[in-house]
């Protein structure tokens, strides 16, 4: 009854396979192993984007920092939504790479920010001329941290606003294969053709290790994203394990597939959850992503039972009184059985 | 008819005489000038500080930022008010100061912090472990970017908040003239009695060139100020017209004198402007600043007979339609006839 | 005939073996994964420091950059070799970290600093009060950049000119393991014993995939680390996969029969290439590096018959007149018969 | 007998009535005042630079580092000279400014680059891929920090090396007045008709209270400036105060009878000293600074007189037995009365 995150679960068969293939003899480092170029060829195809650059990383802290330390300046501000990762999770590591950027929150229902809510924000930035921090780029996050999916249709209204005011969109992917298989839509529906200029691309909440892709759309500033990578201590030098791990995961739709298994994990535990008296969940179901509100002594009894998550906020307490948000999150390798265990134990208290 | 704000005023006469006193002959660079071991003096003295470190510079937004940088480490985040000068009006310097801190943003009416809605800001940062910003220093401006004051005691209410979770605390005095004048506390009381570690201390919005004291009161960590503020670019060679500025402004009164005039005239033009129909105050008129609501057609008159002020906030437009507030902001320079000639021409449109 | 560096050989077989063994169910991430707590004890119990605090990182980059983001203010400056790779290999990283602090570089033959190079360079520093940048942390590389080894007791001559100025000392030891190997000195003697505060301890040019242990002897500054390892976006979500890396690593003496194997590899590519007539080793071989000089007319056909290894510096070139140094590094992978083939193909020109 | 430095000497009394004159009213804030529409007119049409954007600080670091930091990204590295201010007296500004840039350290006899040591630190900078820095901004300090002077020709010779590799240029020009006086070359010829793209203009040091210009002669990046100068702030509110300063000092060329009468100076004590036994100068004279190099007993009996300079370089102890160099810098307000007594004094042993 691991529900804790998608990041307590293992790495895919296939991808270890991957990796002990990989683990023959002597490779160039740095990048250059050859097993990278397949990994580009490959990510280009499936993004219908030829000319796009492409960077392998560990983790999606490091994908969002660097890709927005290529788009903002340090004087500019980035718009997110008030709960986005990047805010809330990161530590600060945008605001570091940035050298003191900012990040300006934006609002919005179930952690979705809306154009009239992105539009407010982005028009009472920067109108300070020279005092105030100057607008940079939109950053949107896909899936949602509440477990909520933009389609291409929102996400290309979001980015009509931003290139009103003529500024950078990024989107924060690290269940980006979860959105896709919500949505049905293309890899490049959800992102270029919607006005994405650069995607952090997740790998390792479905499967993969620690491997993450950086996909620029417009390679211009490629050159600079690869110093950045490198000054940050995140080019690996044994490079090959890294793109053995991308290049299992897009191999014959094997992101796709384990994304739809999360996701069908998730529907199947919120039907479940839906239907017992006292619990209600806070947000739409679009992938694998359940915040259910319950009583605390529930909470509790599922804790002693085994049941690994969290409560949602950080500052929510199982000890405290009332009822309160716990966060479970499927992912590739939950089974039917695991679901059905944790709803039993639900309905043996 | 200049209200646009107080450091559109000219140098105090006495000011300008010290200056040229201090223009004779050679002097040690860098603060090493007799004139310095003056303000150390005479600042200690009036703060009841007698261990104090003090440094000069010549802005406010460096005053700020490098004692948030002190403060502050990188990876905490600075608790400020929502429309602090910090957040609005210094293009992220404290940020870039800190090498990427973050300010959280703390709500309460007419630009004050409670200690209801500071606690509840601090008590939801830093919950997440090392994911999350940590909790760091508390930042209370005084006077307040709307023009209100914190007494000593609310200071106090706000920095006991701040001592439960063991966070140091600033205050961005660019007005604490005004902030002294209006309440009659004496400065312990308003600073270091009321639980402030470090002041930045205005003095070019009174009647200074551009010179601004941070008073450091615990002094453990000056050495390190002092070498930001070399780094920062702000020690000035020729220090002794910082210094020079500075003992003018702090001996006999003079601080405290230019600031109660400045005022009496913020009262009288509240006052005025309060018994004009279709004109409201935006926020008690607690020192030198006043925020005028008025039809747009009414500044627009005002602006044509030559009145200078700015709407507030920055996104404000006294040419569309309906009202706006005008920001009204006198100093030590305003006499009571510029008043009068204001709200006469408000008369006569 | 592999010898470009010890990062284009694979991963140690007891290594996969030991991944794919943690690859099972599910497991706290973020460092809480219990093989954690395994690695901990064991390198506790190697270093002989039952109180070190002991963290995992991907990459050198990363275990050096935010060692000396702990140890050295943004305004002190560190001291290492000319050589060192934190001077010339990490485009930056150090100074990115520590938000600008310096490097002041020292001389010294075969990339070793010398007692009195130290000293002169350190006395040289921080003279000019508040005007220059500060004294901070000496960093000593070991194994060198050019294959040479201190000896404790050289490390410990370094640390006291350190110490007498007060500072902390760091070890780059991306190659600690080989380091230990040539001397035959245990972990603390070349460590803690001879005053180094903070060892970056390299495995991924040792069989490991990409994991650096950070052991910091005195962990008061360990939670500072570990928010700075967040915020560089160098905490692994799914960490036990660094762990079980480096817990097969540091069993069973794994780490040191690897580098042992590789410095005698080392010295038998070596005493070969002494024997060439036109070849000359440029540095002592007391690792697993081997600096060789010879015409590049036969460093291309080298080349050409298939091996790969670099000229050194960067800026020499095999297509230009004359003689050049090309760099060749065994590895715990390269066998006998790789140094033979090499040798012969040297000897079939 | 002040000759510690030029910074130690008193404001002009024209500078000082500038001040006074422009201390009446009220005038814009922030750069918006009249007067420097003034001083931009007269400085495009002292450099014959009509598009020329320009821009006012108060010390001579801030100049240099916003400089470094829109010609200079944080991956590269600005050449200079290894006795620049830049490096050697800025307590690593330039580092902070560029978020961890650095600096590569070029020889030359008496401070100066030559197109040779030049070329062979960029040769040998930035060849290592993305694993090293990159090649970035060249900065010439002149009058160097040995009191050399480069001639346009010079100046020419070295951009043409920057060219070669696309690199832009930076003139530190704290004694910029003192060049052009030591010349005869007219501003443009020394700045941009040499390759210079942003100058560094100094005034502190040669008569005013604390005012530089920033001159940058292609303004595309002048926006990026005006935000990292409020960014690090450096923006005056009382901004005329700055204005009236470098208007006054670029009227009726006194910038440059100042620095034609401190040169005259140095030339004087440079004389005088050259006649003394035991005495030599350390450089050539070409300006206002003088490094002579005598018995410390000597320097004893001279600081024991009343005289006031420093030893040179800062390690140096005039307390230490043997010889050492003592800098005497001259200013618009030394006078022969001044340079004589000195002498005399020396004389009287």
């Amino acid at each position: 009854m691991f529900f804790a995150s998608d990041n307590t679960s293992p790495v895919h068969p296939k991808v270890m396979e991957a990796l002990s293939k990989a683990n023959s003899g002597y490779m160039p480092s740095y990048g250059n192993d050859p097993i990278m170029d397949s990994v580009r060829t490959k990510l280009r195809d499936i993004f219908d984007a030829p000319e796009a650059a492409i960077y392998l990383v560990a983790t999606g802290s490091a994908a969002n920092a660097l890709s927005l330390s290529i788009l903002n300046a340090s004087y500019q501000t980035v718009f997110c939504h008030r709960n986005a990762h990047i805010e809330e999770d990161e530590c600060g590591a945008p605001e570091f790479y940035m050298n003191g950027g900012k990040l300006a929150l934006v609002d919005g229902e179930h952690a979705k920010m809306t154009p009239d809510t992105l539009r407010s924000v982005i028009a009472a930035t920067g109108c300070g001329g020279v005092h105030g921090m100057q607008r940079g780029a939109v950053s949107i996050t896909n899936v949602t941290e509440h477990g909520t999916v933009y389609t291409p249709a929102e996400i290309a209204a979001l980015t009509a606003v931003a290139r009103d005011y003529d500024l950078p969109c990024h989107m924060d992917g690290a269940r980006f294969a979860n959105a896709i298989a919500a949505t049905g839509a293309t890899p490049a529906e959800m992102t270029w053709k919607a006005g994405i200029d650069v995607l952090s691309f997740g790998g390792t909440k479905n499967g993969l290790m620690g491997c993450e892709a950086v996909i620029i759309f417009d390679p211009k500033r490629a050159w600079e994203f690869e110093l950045r990578r490198k000054r940050g201590g995140h080019l690996f030098s044994k490079h090959r394990y890294l793109s053995a791990q991308m290049d299992a995961f897009v191999t014959d739709g094997l992101w796709i597939d384990l994304a739809t298994h999360a996701n069908a994990m998730g529907a199947e535990l919120a039907q479940g959850l839906a239907q017992i008296d006292g619990i209600t969940l806070a947000h739409p179901i679009d992938a694998n992503m359940v915040f259910a509100s319950m009583p605390n002594s529930l909470h509790r009894h599922m804790i002693a039972s085994g049941a690994r998550y969290n409560p949602w906020p950080d500052t929510a307490d199982f000890n405290a009184k009332g009822d309160a948000i716990g966060r479970l999150v499927t992912s590739w390798s939950t089974t039917p059985a695991d679901v059905q265990q944790f709803l039993s134990a639900l309905q043996n208290r």
